[in-house]
C-alpha cells in the first residue's frame, strides 16, 4: 500500500508538473503570435491574458502543494524508486521553487513593475545617446539584484548567483579562467589581422536581394540542416528568435533586408540551430521541466555552430555557393565560391556587438562580463559604467563609441535585469568548437560531410550527444561526456587560429 | 464600511469573470492557430494544452468561490448597487454555473469523449455512406441529451432546453410558428420558380481565378465593409471561421477555390459580418462574459446580412462590378453587372445544406428543426432518420439524395452533440431581413447608400443598435428594441419574394 500511495504521489506531481507546462506552453504561443502578426489593438487585452497565465504559473511554482510535492520527493527514502530523469524534475523544480520563495512577493512585484519602465526609459536614453535619464533606473536595478543574491544565497562570488540562472554551475572562477586565455590569444590575433592591412573584397554582398528569393534560400538551407517543417514553421519578425513551444513545434523567424544578402541567411540558420535542439529533445521529457535546452550557453552553441563551424565555413560554401548563385540568377555570376566564403569571414573592430563577426564577438562579451561582475563584487559603480565601457573598448577592440547610444546603451539586456546572460554568448562559441572536435573526429572528416552537403549524421551525432537529452543533463555534464574533458578554451582558440592564419596569410 | 466590503466584493466577481475570460482568449488563439498552420507534429501536445486551460477555465465556472459570489450577488438587497450590465454579468455566469453544474462530473466526461470519438465516427461514415456504422454513437448522443434535459430541466417542450443554449429564449412555439410562416410562403415560391423554367446565364463564374487575385478582392471588399485590419486579420483554413478573441483582435478565414470567383468573396464577406459584430462590442463590456455575440441566430443574422442583403444585392454590384472586373483582367469583359448579380443569385434545390441558395436554405433547416424536435418528444427514433431526412427533402426540395453521405449524414453537427444549433442559421436569415427593413427606412434607403458604396453609414447604424451591447440585451430585446416588434417571418419572406420574383420574372 505504501508503495502505491508513493506512486500515486509520484503520478500526481507528474500531472502537476505537466500542467505547469502547459501553461508556459499555452504563454509561449502568445508570445510568438504578439510578434508575428497579432493585431495591434489586441495587444493590450492580450498582454493582460498573459500576466493572468503568468501569475498562476508562478502561483504553481511556489504553491503549498509543491512545497509538499519537494518536501517528500527530496527525502532520501522517497527517491530510492526514482529514475536519475525523475530525481532532476524534482530538482529542478526544487531550484525554482526556492529562487521564486525566496523573494517577498511584495518586493518581487516591484522588481517587475521597475525593470517594465526600465525597458522602455531604455529605449528613450539609447535612441538620444542619454545615459544620465537611464542611469537612476539601473541603478535601482542592480540594488535589487544585490538584495535578491542575498536573500538567494551565493557561494564565492556574488556575481555565481546571477551566472547560474543562465548556465547553472557556472562561476567567476571558470570563467575568469576561459576568458583570460581566449583573450590571451584573441587579442594578439586581432591585431595580427589589423596589422596585416589584408581585407577580402565584398561589395558583391551589397546588392538589392529579392525578399522571396531569400526566404526560398533560407527555406531551402534549413531543410538540408534538417530542420523539421512538419514540427516548426519560419515567419518573419524585426527580431528574429526561436521559440520551442513542444518539441513537435519549434518555430523559427528570420528578417530581410533587401540590400543584404547575409543577415537574414545567416540569421536563419542561427535560429535553425536553436530549434534542432528543441526538436530533437527526447520524447519521455515531454510534459516536464527537462523537456528545454539545458543552458543559455549550450543552446548559444548550438546556433553558434550551426552558424559558425558550418555555415562559415570553406566546405558550405564549396557545397552550396552554386545554389546561391542559382538562387539570385546574374548576380554573382563573377564571384567565385572562394570569395564568397572569404566575404563572409571579413574581420573588423566594431562598437555594435550583434554586428560584430566571429572573432571579435568574442571581445564584446569579456568587456561585458567584467562590467558586470565589477557591478556585483562594488567595484564599479553604474555611475562610472559609460567611463569603463570606453576604456575597455579601447583596450580590447581599439576603438571607442562617440556616443553612449553606441557604447554602454547598446544592448537591451541589463533594463530588463539580466545580469549574467552576457557570457552564455562567449561559452556557446567555446563549447561549439569543442564539441565540433570531437564530432569531427567521431565522425571522420566534418569538413568532408560538409562539402557533401552530407548534414544529417551531424545532426544525428548532435541529437544522440545533446539534443535528445533536454535538460536532463547539465551543461559541465554534457561537454565532459560529450567530448571527455570539462570546458577548454583551447579549442576555440585553434580553431580561431587555424582559420583566420589562412584567410588572412598571417 | 458595508459598502466597501460590498465593492471589494464586486472587484473581486470581476477579476474572477475577467481571468476567466483570459483563459477563453488564450483557448481561442490556440484554435485559431491549430487551423491556421500550426505544425503537425505538435498537435498532439498542444490539445493537452487546450485540456489543461479548458478543464481549469470549467472548474472556474462551477466553483465554491464561484457559488459564493453567486449566491452572493443574487440576493435582492445585493443587487441594488448594480447597473443593468452589472446584474446581466452575473445572470450570465449564473446561468453557466446551473448548466454545468447540475450534470456529474462523470457523466460528462463520458459525454465528451463520446462526441470526440463520435466526430470521428462520423467522418468515416459520411465518407462510405454508411448510416449504421455511426447510428450507434448518435443513439447514445441522444440519450445523453434526454438525460441532461432532465437535470437541466426544461419548459414546454424538452428542445426548447437545447434551444436556448444558442437562441437564449427561443421556443419550439415560437420556431414552429415562424418557421411555419416562413415554409407557406417559400415552398409554393420555390415552385414558381421551378415551373417559370428560368434560369440565369451563369457559365463565366466557373472559369480560372488566380488565387492571389481572389485574396485582392476579398481584402478589397473587407476594407469597403469597414472591416478594421488593426484589430484582425485574414488568413486561409479549410473550414472557413472567425473567432472574436478580444474585440482588438477579430480573425477571419477564407478559402480560395480557384474554378469558382464567388466561394472566398461571399465565405469572407459572411465571416467579414461576424467580425464587423465583434469588433465592435463596447469597451466597457472588456473582459466580462458579456463581451461576445448575443447569440448564434443574432451572429448569423449578421454574417447573412452582409453577405446576402448587402453582398447579393443588385446595389452591390452596380457599386462593385468594375472592381471585379478590374480585378481579374480579361475574364469578365462580356459580362455585364446585371448578369454578375442575376448568377449569383440562381435558385435551384439541392441536397447539401452549406451549398444551398438564400431561398432554398431555410428549408434545409426546417428539416432538421423538425427532425431535432421530433428526437426530443420521441416521434421520432435515430434509426428512423435516413428513412426521415429523405421523405423531408421530397417533400421540401423535390429531391432525394441517392446515398447516406450527401443525406443525413452531410452535417457535422449531431457528432458533437450540437442539437438546436441548426435553427440559428435560418433565425439569422429572418432576423436580418427584418433589421434591414428598419435599417432601411431609417437610413433613408439602404440600396441607395450600398449603390454609393457608402457602407461606413450601415456599419455605424448596426454598431449603435446591436454591435456595441454584446451579450448584454437577448436576442429577443435586440430585435423588439430596434425594430420596434418581435421577430417577425413576414421580413424575410417579404424579401424573398420581391427579390425573387424579379429575378425570376414571376
Amino acid at each position: 500500500m505504501a508503495a502505491e500511495a508513493h506512486q500515486a504521489k509520484w503520478e500526481s506531481f507528474k500531472q502537476y508538473v505537466k500542467k505547469m507546462k502547459s501553461y508556459e506552453e499555452a504563454i509561449g504561443l502568445i508570445y510568438w503570435d504578439m510578434r508575428t502578426g497579432a493585431p495591434k489593438k489586441g495587444i493590450a487585452a492580450r498582454s493582460e491574458v498573459v500576466g493572468e497565465l503568468s501569475g498562476e504559473l508562478f502561483k504553481m511554482s511556489v504553491s503549498e502543494q509543491m512545497r509538499e510535492f519537494l518536501e517528500y520527493f527530496t527525502q532520501p527514502e522517497h527517491q530510492e524508486g526514482l529514475s536519475r530523469i525523475d530525481k532532476r524534475i524534482v530538482s529542478e523544480c526544487k531550484k525554482e521553487y526556492d529562487r521564486s520563495n525566496k523573494i517577498p512577493p511584495e518586493r518581487y512585484q516591484e522588481y517587475v513593475v521597475l525593470t517594465s519602465q526600465a525597458e522602455s526609459a531604455w529605449e528613450d536614453a539609447k535612441h538620444t545617446a542619454d545615459f544620465e535619464s537611464f542611469q537612476p533606473y539601473l541603478e535601482k536595478i542592480v540594488a535589487f539584484n544585490h538584495e535578491f543574491i542575498e536573500l538567494w544565497g551565493y557561494e564565492g562570488h556574488k556575481y555565481n548567483t546571477l551566472l547560474d540562472m543562465y548556465e547553472p554551475g557556472m562561476t567567476v572562477e571558470k570563467l575568469d579562467q576561459v576568458f583570460g586565455a581566449l583573450r590571451e590569444q584573441v587579442v594578439p590575433l586581432l591585431s595580427a589581422i589589423q596589422a596585416s592591412g589584408r581585407g577580402p573584397e565584398n561589395g558583391f554582398l551589397k546588392q538589392t536581394f529579392d525578399q522571396d528569393k531569400q526566404k526560398k534560400f533560407s527555406l531551402f538551407i534549413l531543410k538540408e540542416m534538417g530542420y523539421d517543417f512538419e514540427a516548426g514553421r519560419l515567419d518573419e519578425t524585426v527580431h528574429p528568435f526561436a521559440t520551442g513551444l513542444n518539441p513537435g513545434d519549434v518555430r523559427i523567424t528570420t528578417r530581410y533586408l533587401k540590400d543584404d544578402v547575409n543577415s537574414a541567411l545567416f540569421g536563419t540558420i542561427h535560429e535553425g540551430g536553436h530549434a534542432l535542439y528543441e526538436q530533437n529533445i527526447s520524447e519521455e521529457l515531454l510534459g516536464t521541466p527537462l523537456c528545454t535546452g539545458t543552458s543559455m550557453g549550450i543552446h548559444e552553441s548550438q546556433s553558434r555552430f550551426w552558424e559558425n563551424v558550418i555555415g562559415r565555413s570553406r566546405s558550405f560554401w564549396s557545397r552550396y555557393f552554386p545554389d546561391l548563385q542559382a538562387n539570385y540568377p546574374g548576380q554573382f555570376d563573377d564571384v567565385s565560391a572562394e570569395s564568397f566564403y572569404l566575404a563572409t569571414n571579413e574581420v573588423k573592430s566594431s562598437l555594435i556587438r550583434i554586428e560584430a563577426d566571429e572573432l571579435t564577438y568574442n571581445l564584446h562579451i569579456m568587456i561585458r562580463y567584467e562590467i558586470e561582475k565589477a557591478l556585483f563584487d562594488g567595484s564599479v559603480k553604474v555611475a562610472d559604467l559609460p567611463r569603463v565601457w570606453n576604456e575597455k573598448y579601447r583596450e580590447y577592440l581599439g576603438i571607442e563609441p562617440s556616443n553612449n547610444g553606441d557604447g554602454v546603451l547598446q544592448d537591451v539586456h541589463w533594463s530588463g535585469g539580466a545580469f549574467g546572460y552576457f557570457p552564455s554568448y562567449a561559452l556557446g562559441n567555446m563549447y561549439a568548437a569543442q564539441i565540433a572536435r570531437t564530432l569531427d573526429r567521431e565522425l571522420g572528416g566534418l569538413d568532408e560531410l560538409v562539402a557533401q552537403g552530407n548534414l544529417e549524421p551531424v545532426k544525428a551525432w548532435l541529437t544522440e550527444k545533446i539534443y535528445r537529452h533536454g535538460k536532463s543533463l547539465t551543461p559541465a555534464e554534457i561537454i565532459l561526456e560529450v567530448t571527455g574533458e570539462e570546458l577548454n578554451p583551447r579549442y576555440l582558440v585553434d580553431y580561431l587560429q587555424a582559420k583566420y592564419n589562412d584567410i588572412y596569410s598571417l
